[in-house]
């Protein structure tokens, strides 16, 4: 199949007709589906579907006679479910090019010698249930089963119940142990999130590295209280305090040439008059190195304190995530470029961005391609690619794959 | 029935276990169990129960041997619903007053010589769709139909269909060209809203006035972007001047000797690795008279204005609701003095929160008992009253009663 209709066959799941944007919340109906879509597409090539204990699909092409588990295989894909309101690159475009990328070895006549997989992580945003990568995590053993399944979605939801409802055990979550054993590179090809390929004027980039970066939650509580009869002077209303750290949390990011972010609140009661009795705002704050992100959420949190005594109003800043700087190794991405030499100068970009590469790297050796996003917007009904660029990142990531698999 | 064996037959309907606090949203199921219940009482003391057009509950106690329309009633009740995490006494008070106050009259051998009611006002507080007073405002004229039917809830629910979802004709819905003939007084028995009976100690107060009030939408529409890779100069993030408008309406609110508030908000895509594409707020402003009100919220418009253009954002500010200021008029308010006078000197209180009464004030001769709240706190699970000053309400609400009615 060409890319383009691999491409199209998707685009219709979990999107909303009135924005043009995704949902596709992890083990909701239109993540079910695309499952459901992986696995088909892995038969129609021949290749054999393997969920793991912790939800993460992976669908094997494996070299003639091979016997016994796959060991040091070439992997590459990365995940199906999106942000809140995503776009329909981030995730799938991996998954899609992965595909595309084997039928274009298959045409080219290429047997591979060691194994090769096409992966599609599990819950990699966090959208629904807060905490990102939990898939690559659980099998890293960054996050344990005892809390990635106490997670709750919006509606209460734990994860252990989503996955109950889906079929699965979640009894089975945990680290794999075979991890660094069965992949031998993890290369992942995503959608650049910003504007440096496109100001550059190139179509394909090589990952350097991931920024730290990390979420807060913080949790602002006041007195909720009538909003019509209650003095100023005897209110202690939390949206107050949480207004003056939202402005202090961009002041901070300028200073310390980082950024910070508070895109997700949940206040309660909610009610036009009534002044809130609680604010649950969570701050994603990223920078380039480990020393000023942390510099900078403590500069945020003291703030943030600040603002609340002065209200009467109490705060607790709790650690959702943290993940700290992740810098690709050497030797994959040296054979990378060397293998994309047809590019001329391929750009080497680090990105802000977490990524299930990065979660692997502390087990296995990954890389990461990009490719241009002529608009730099991501985690939007509008983010956007170029269909000749998808083209020629399916390309790069089958050249790189032959490369490495070819006998 | 004693008033404590009513009071406490509701306490069950639509509380959260966890905080307490009442979720009595109209049209819902706590709302119609609560209506059920109101039907119940008026049948067990032989009242004739009847459900306007708009869905206010009336129940009858006609003078022995009265046939026909009733005429020129004595008209005393409030509302069952609640905002969300609200408290018990806002609303089913006046209710449960209402129906103790009979039982009162009952026991004391008054026989009425005008219709006597307790009505049950639909949707009083606006918690489910936006708008306060629907009830009541749909039966005086001064709102449309049309434009009720086409309120929304958080879901995306009409009136209309919640209406038709509750087996109630949504066609039915207007004016009522009989209220004025119908109601002869309505005297709406709330708990206060404030300390000034604390502060005085005095249990009962009459209203003097009501503080004009209103609600405006505020929609902050900027673009969903990555929080991790979007450059801080690239962003068009709405919460940003969100926040600044909150700071900014507290200022305004503290010149203007007024109250403005921002205790709703629904963030969209609501991630927290997405900036905001849109914000939309609800501000709740009130002010001693009119004029202060309009240019309070006047200057809180244009703050919110020039903070959006420094953001590249575009910011709509609506209307949602404006309740002109209401003054009780002279006559049933000296009257209710005169018949409290075994209370000692009665506070007459102004109020900054909006009821039925006030709406009915357009057509209907209209007055307030307000009852102590030693805390002051409303719409709030903490909101409070002692029991005594309930029974000593009731009791208020008798003599009022017995003044109007009794041969």
């Amino acid at each position: 199949m060409t890319f383009d209709g691999l491409w199209d066959s998707i685009l219709d799941v979990g999107r909303d007709s009135a924005t043009g944007g995704y949902r596709r919340f992890a083990w909701t109906t239109a993540d079910l589906t695309l499952r459901e879509w992986f696995a088909g597409e892995a038969q129609r090539r021949g290749m054999t579907v393997e969920e793991d204990r912790n939800g993460n699909v992976w669908a094997w092409w494996m070299p003639p006679g091979w016997s016994g588990d796959p060991v040091g295989a070439f992997v590459t894909g990365s995940h199906l479910d999106s942000v809140p309101g995503g776009g329909a690159f981030d995730g799938p475009l991996g998954i899609v090019s992965a595909f595309a990328a084997i039928d274009l070895l298959v045409a080219r006549g290429v047997t591979p010698h060691i194994p090769v997989a096409v992966v599609a992580f599990s819950d990699e945003e966090g959208g629904r249930f807060g905490v990102a990568c939990v898939g690559s995590q659980l099998s890293t053993g960054s996050v344990t089963p005892e809390r990635a399944l106490k997670l709750r979605d919006a509606d209460g939801t734990t994860l252990a119940d989503a996955l109950t409802a889906a079929g699965r055990n979640p009894a089975h979550l945990g680290a794999d142990p075979n991890l660094a054993t069965r992949v031998g590179v993890y290369v992942e090809l995503h959608v650049e999130q910003g504007r440096a390929l496109d100001l550059v004027d190139k179509p394909i980039a090589v990952a350097s590295a991931i920024w730290p970066h990390g979420r807060w939650q913080f949790t602002f509580c006041g007195m909720a209280n009538h909003a019509g009869t209650t003095r100023l002077v005897d209110r202690r209303d939390p949206m107050l305090a949480f207004a003056a750290t939202v402005r202090a949390a961009r002041d901070r990011a300028t200073t310390h040439e980082a950024v910070a972010t508070f895109g997700k609140l949940t206040v309660t009661p909610n009610g036009a008059n009534a002044i809130p009795s609680q604010l649950l705002a969570w701050l994603d704050a990223r920078a380039g190195d480990e020393t000023t992100l942390a510099a900078m959420v403590e500069a945020i949190a003291a703030d943030a304190t600040r603002f609340s005594e002065d209200d009467g109003i109490t705060l607790a800043v709790d650690v959702e995530s943290v993940s700290p700087a992740v810098v690709f190794p050497e030797a994959p991405r040296a054979r990378i470029v060397r293998a994309l030499s047809a590019l001329g100068d391929v750009p080497i970009l680090p990105t802000a961005a977490g990524h299930d590469a990065g979660v692997l790297s502390e087990k296995v050796p990954t890389a990461m391609l990009f490719v241009r996003n002529p608009t730099g917007v991501s985690h939007s009904p509008d983010e956007y690619a170029e269909i000749a660029d998808c083209r020629r990142g399916a390309e790069a990531l089958a050249d790189v794959m032959a490369d490495w698999v070819a006998r």
